[in-house]
């Protein structure tokens, strides 16, 4: 087994028309990306240098391997086979097809290298999903990508969103999906399917047992079945079924104050580690709240670390230098933690 | 007309057997209470003083008019006529009907003295539910008596409840119902009336407009329509409809980012005065998340100014003096702006 601590994490560029590639020539520019490899087209990368007037160098490195030798600073840039390349003439803030396509041969070539055990994990930098759509490109976004290179000759494996911040993890059972239809998904075997992914990942492959809070999918928890039985019909057989199997889960906690309780901030130690939500929208205000700067975006159940920054191309911005890297350079942060946990 | 500011803010006991009292008394001895009557029970309040080593007096007055004539830190009680009196014995953490019983006569002599002119407003200490079902008090709470108490003739005024704190303000369209009952209250009529009842209370009777931002029902807002038709149908013609009306209301907005973009803070200008939110805990989750300290409770559509603590009787803790008395100075103090806006 390789010393995961050492292997490098790979960013995937992203949509050359957006701000992928000019937040990750940021972060090396800052020293945040140390350790990471960029896969990706040399010929953008080198554009989002300028963009950001960075004094980080490019080199293309013909295997991940070339990477550790360079100095300080320099940016290493991966070329898969057959990338599509836009030689440097992506035009920010359109959708473009080729660039949609370059993205996903980026992303293929990283996952394979994550998989043969040659990265630690992956960062990836946004798509546009109207591009990918133009492209052809049979799936809606990296989840479902990802999941379909993860699946081999069997069926994909059950992933989760997780959203993380220095303050709040939150794992949703249901995501994309309209509030009916996401109380119809609440059901016994999805919430414990989802108690097992978070306490297999949520906190990293080490350490303790992750501490994880269910919170309730009506008010005040249903108030004993008044406002509601999901509670006392799935939820709570699912916790129940998940402790049994050592998941240090509890709940159904009321789900406006559960946040609160697990929230971690200097002079306020969080009750809980993750908190297991029921809709998108339970789990996404609380972490957004305070700003989505530090917000980190981390699929769980994939059998290699994938994080990315909670954010979009911004195709308004693209090109001017002004975008944001600090989500991504959470995300690298997480990759890392998750990856080689202490 | 009377001047608002000067007519005295009314505080009732609450239940005699929870913390009430001695938040109250506590809100004296600290002076935040200036201004104020508490309608209740003298012994009571003589206990709850002693409770919590407080220097302020108790002084027993016949009428509103003679509380002003009362040295600084005395606390001045109406006693209202026909109040079962507990003699002091009332139980500390016990159910007990008879304080249910003098916490309702309480609560109907305050809301007289507001509708009569001879009080600003009104600041309820905790009632116990329980206790209130066992008095045979045909109400399940404040909210639904105070709208019985404001019908006259006619029917009970529409309600809506407002969640406070200095960083955000928070009208709910449904609050204690199942999620699966809340969807189907979401209809154009019941966000309508609750936009108008923002528009008309949330920010006082003068000075501008409230800007209203109202949060989504379903992820991403609907997605136009992918994850929900709730938006088209029902939130976005209301919303139409108010802004012809001279309402500033904007949205429907995704969920998980407008109470960050409401959010009031140093350095962070909130986007909106208020955010009315489809469901009980999409309002009220951003609300807590940074502790329920100063959180206010105001009951927006009765005739009178109406506003209560975020907690509970607190059972557990009372009479030991440590209840904490925030949420009620927070509350005396969001009456009196809403009495009297600047």
């Amino acid at each position: 087994m390789n010393d995961q601590s050492r292997l490098p994490i790979l960013l995937t560029m992203g949509d050359a028309c957006g701000i992928g590639p000019e937040i990750i020539a940021k972060a090396f520019m800052t020293g945040d990306a140390a350790g990471c490899v960029v896969v990706g087209d040399v010929a953008v990368m080198r554009r989002a240098v300028r963009c950001v007037a960075s004094l980080a160098g490019v080199a293309q490195v013909p295997t991940l391997r070339d990477a550790g030798a360079l100095p300080p600073r320099v940016m290493p840039v991966l070329e898969p086979a057959g990338l599509v390349r836009g030689e440097g003439e992506f035009a920010f803030g359109r959708v473009d097809a080729r660039a949609a396509r370059a993205a996903a041969t980026c992303i293929e070539a990283a996952v394979r290298l994550c998989r043969s055990g040659d990265a630690a994990a992956l960062a990836t930098a946004p798509i546009h999903k109207e591009a990918w759509h133009a492209a052809g490109i049979p799936f809606p976004g990296h989840t479902e990508m990802l999941q379909s290179l993860a699946a081999d000759a069997g069926s994909p494996p059950p992933v989760r969103m997780m959203l993380a911040n220095p303050q709040l993890r939150t794992v949703l059972v249901t995501i994309h999906v309209s509030l009916r239809q996401a109380i119809e998904m609440v059901t016994f075997e999805r919430v414990l399917e989802t108690l097992q992914i978070a306490h297999r990942e949520a906190l990293g492959r080490g350490g303790r047992k992750p501490r994880i809070a269910v919170a309730a999918l009506n008010p005040h928890a249903g108030e004993g079945g008044l406002f509601g039985d999901e509670e006392i019909r799935h939820i709570a057989p699912a916790i129940e079924a998940a402790r049994a199997q050592g998941i240090d889960a509890s709940g159904p906690y009321p789900p406006d104050t559960v946040f609160m309780r697990a929230r971690h901030a200097r002079g306020h130690a969080g009750a809980f580690d993750v908190v297991v939500a029921m809709t998108h929208d339970h789990g996404l205000i609380p972490v957004k709240y305070l700003g989505v700067e530090h917000g980190v975006n981390v699929t769980l159940g994939l059998p290699f670390v994938r994080t990315s920054p909670d954010h979009g191309t911004a195709f308004d911005i693209a090109g001017t230098g002004r975008a944001d890297p600090r989500s991504l350079v959470a995300a690298i942060r997480m990759a890392r933690q998750l990856a080689a946990p202490a």
